[in-house]
């Protein structure tokens, strides 16, 4: 604490990410990080615009990036802004689209940056409580709000709800926004993008930090309505002009034109998440349905803490959250199968 | 306008960055990019780092950064922040450290972003004239204030202020935060490093983008009293836990360790900074004294803008404001000695 402060850092609450070890040799399976490395074709790229231009800005408006990520989605490129992580296109999205006098509605249970976002902008925001299956009732959303956000598939359950539920919620809330924050889509949900030519109040971000594999990068975007896109553009060019340098433009494009890698590797991470739920059901634990690269999972005779403590000494670094609901619960990242089978073996020991 | 948009994003200016042409074969000396590439190093070093890595998370706190830079000006870890480019670390700066009931003091000629953050973060705040040779003058700022903020050199008149001058305005504003922005210091001014542990209420920003070409990698950073820095870490660590991607932080190190390379490059622009002035006095024009890369020249005879707009037909971008005060000045960024010399040219050829 310091009188040097601006008032409002006082009463920050600042969000703790997942920890990133550094030492080598653990199985990582705590941030939701892909197992397989980025496409080749993005190294390739990489290596070739690692170069004398790096002395150069950027194009502020990262306009190659953006015609990429409109093409892919079949959208145009004023329905498209990016940022550095989704975390910064959320944090702009909080600060330009979802302030108001109305409370801003989102889960009890959800991504644990939400309520510090609300924190930074001082953001009025009500919690709604998931049902006891972790699943969003639509229908506890309507009421009165200055904005709706979620992610789809949620986290840290990984529950995910259907493209029929989210029209249905986007028809009973008409004059707010609602944000669907698809960080874990392309592993078995259904994307709302495909919505945003008929809800001018729709914004869904989208991250190429998990299924692009490429965290290490820093490459977020969100996809709606023009004049939603261009609340965004003000709130970044009031910030800072050049979020994404050349290499993570580059890279994006890139990563979204090798479908083929994509989709290889994507669904490789839904097939080792299959075998390693049927592994941990048979172990005794209860799992949720995933639509993610992570399972949440508990087993009734084990804490979850200790448990989580187990594994760390077997150099298995998973993620619990300190929360009363979820705090018997924990969150495992699908690793590769050779990740995945250790888990499974060193659970085994611990409560076969 | 949008009635979806939080209510301060109808107010904002943003800021307009200068132009990324993407017109191949300008001689390009608008926003005062260096003219030599990156240290071969820093790219040794991120042909290196473009691998399966990338599918990890960075470390949050970019710790091996942070050390670099810290041992670099020999000072401690815990009096350096980093972040996505040197306008994010001011961003920051301003919502975290200059938002006050007393008015932030900046001068009337500067960056022209630091009153985009200020309708940003709604902080209310004063300029203070220059005087008529464009120098900032210290007992203009002996008074009640919630903060100070000024380049030094200044942008983008090029213009130093002494480090007496600075420590003399140390002296004299105690109460609140004074920040230095040091983007160009490395072209011939003297930096305040010296005096952060002397001066528990300076801030000094610098950046990679100048003086080690690195505008295309996004690397800014402050340094500071212990307890400024972490004022800035709440502020970050509410708004993005990764805002630099792993080739930022090992090009970032690899540019710092670098210090033949760097002394090589920036001494030439210096060189080249001198012979241009000289020739351009030759061609009638008034140039302030610089100590940045770039120089503030106005020709009585010609009127600025088109001027601007001749060299364009020619192929050579420059910046001219459209600010009342500095409407008859060209920012002329130090490009290698051929640029140089065929600006001369040019201008030889219009004014000669």
């Amino acid at each position: 604490m310091s009188h040097f402060w601006s008032e409002s850092v006082h009463k920050l609450n600042p969000y703790v990410p997942g920890e990133q070890p550094k030492q080598q040799n653990l199985t990582k399976l705590n941030t939701n990080e892909n197992p397989y490395g980025p496409s080749p074709k993005v190294l390739d790229i990489l290596h070739h615009e690692a170069g004398n231009d790096l002395r150069l800005y950027p194009d502020p408006n990262c306009d190659e990036l953006k015609s990429c990520i409109a093409e892919y989605y079949n959208i145009n490129n004023d329905q498209v802004f990016v940022g550095n992580g989704s975390d910064e296109v959320l944090a702009h999205t909080f600060q330009g689209l979802l302030k108001h006098n109305k409370p801003l509605l989102f889960p009890d249970i959800t991504y644990s940056f939400y309520p510090v976002y609300c924190g930074l902008y001082d953001i009025h925001h009500q919690t709604i409580p998931l049902n006891a299956e972790f699943e969003l009732n639509i229908a506890d959303y309507n009421q009165p709000n200055g904005g709706i956000i979620f992610p789809n598939p949620n986290a840290p359950t990984g529950v995910g709800l259907s493209l029929q539920k989210v029209e249905a919620l986007l028809k009973q809330n008409t004059d707010s926004v609602v944000v669907i924050d698809e960080a874990y889509i392309d592993f078995g949900g259904e994307s709302a993008v495909a919505l945003i030519n008929r809800y001018p109040n729709l914004l869904v971000i989208q991250t190429l930090s998990k299924s692009r594999s490429l965290a290490g990068l820093r490459v977020g975007f969100a996809m709606g309505h023009p004049d939603l896109i261009s609340g965004l553009e003000r709130v970044k060019n009031s910030f800072n002009s050049y979020p994404l340098g050349r290499l993570a433009i580059k890279g994006g494009v890139a990563a979204i034109q090798d479908d083929e890698y994509f989709d290889t590797t994507r669904n490789k991470i839904i097939n080792t998440r299959t075998l390693l739920s049927q592994n941990l059901a048979t172990l005794g634990f209860e799992i949720l349905p995933s639509q993610a690269n992570f399972i949440f999972v508990k087993h009734p005779g084990y804490d979850a803490l200790t448990l989580s403590q187990e594994l760390r000494k077997e150099s298995i670094i998973v993620r619990h959250f300190n929360h009363s609901r979820i705090n018997q619960y924990l969150r495992i990242s699908i690793g590769s199968e050779p990740e995945c089978a250790q888990l499974r073996d060193v659970l085994q020991s611990i409560v076969g």
